[in-house]
């Protein structure tokens, strides 16, 4: 069975999400990514991945794939049957890829990870000026489209989902982007996303509480 | 003919690179990625991507195509018999994915973005202390292998290949890493990597002139 590391509300929420939207039954495991301890065993998280870093996802043989972009093309592999990625072959299989780049590099790495991880405006002032630019992209495309890739939810999707999700706490409101804030309702809808995302909103209260 | 609109010595060198080991013909155009005009003919560079970013990969059938991750991937895909990226279903092939993602993510966009567009040390002290843990990873990796994924040359080394070269003017002596360092040297003595970065390295001076 395939086993997820994640900690609530962090990036490998869209794993999570992928795993549950194919119906792929999977182990989950809470792994600190401040103290970087496995929550259940409270083994070292560095054992399992030196990148101390989530999504880890370990495959059936026993390796360890990390980054969501692989981590996601390899849960919509797992179950094609699911729709989640367009197949190998497809020329939209290089627009799910462009937007998995896009998402974790422009929205997450540029921006979320260090309102998260740095907290301080000095390291902060310039990437929330160029967070408005990058919102415009994804924007325009969800104007006249209900799904970033082809005419049906995939892991880009859910990637996506997480990282608006997250633009709220990291304090950038939405509601200036319309058709951001209709496609986040669209996907809040769909019953896997909503499960998902009430998991691990109860995981992360009980850890601060 | 592919297209490749690129600017001298920036992420898009890692396209070229890959064009070139592949023996594929395309078309170059510089897009000045700070004036966002194209120089060949003057025109708006935000009318061939709204992003303005390179590189823009401009496909037989008219589509543009961005991202490094999804454009090394297409480019890989046009000439399997190059072996650039393992086959689509070879589990090698999320391993390329991984390593794409990490190059895009946690080196380019986290550590060398920020160093050549923000420039001020409020934006930069942060990280510049994580790139050190960053660039552990793929040193403890080309400790032991010679090539990022499986036995020979893929996208992601030319893609590495890019990011290791933008170190040294991003304040950043990869010496203290000889495992990256070596294989530096290995990958800048492959000929079409010397060529493609002898042609950028030439233009960009000439823009510098």
């Amino acid at each position: 069975m395939l086993q997820l590391y994640f900690f609530p509300m962090a990036c490998s929420l869209s794993s999570r999400i992928a795993l549950m939207e194919a119906g792929i039954e999977a182990q989950y495991h809470l792994a600190h990514i401040w103290t970087k301890q496995v929550v259940d065993d409270g083994s070292d998280f560095l054992g399992v991945s030196p990148k101390g870093a989530v999504p880890v996802l370990a495959l059936e043989n026993g390796e360890r794939l990390t980054e969501s972009a692989a981590v996601l093309q390899y849960i919509a592999d797992v179950k094609p049957t699911a729709g989640l990625a367009p197949a190998f072959g497809d020329p939209d299989r290089y627009r799910l890829q462009e937007w998995l780049s896009f998402i974790g590099a422009e929205i997450h790495k540029a921006f979320l990870f260090p309102t998260f991880w740095y907290k301080d405006d000095g390291s902060l002032a310039k990437p929330r000026v160029r967070i408005t630019q990058t919102l415009s992209v994804p924007s325009a495309h969800l104007a006249e489209h209900e799904f970033l890739v082809g005419d049906s939810f995939t892991v880009a999707d859910a990637h996506l989902t997480w990282a608006l999700l997250l633009l709220r706490p990291a304090g950038v409101d939405i509601a200036q982007w319309p058709s951001l804030s209709a496609y986040l309702g669209r996907m809040q809808a769909r019953p896997a996303v909503r499960e998902a995302i009430a998991t691990e909103m109860a995981l992360r209260k009980a850890m601060a509480a």
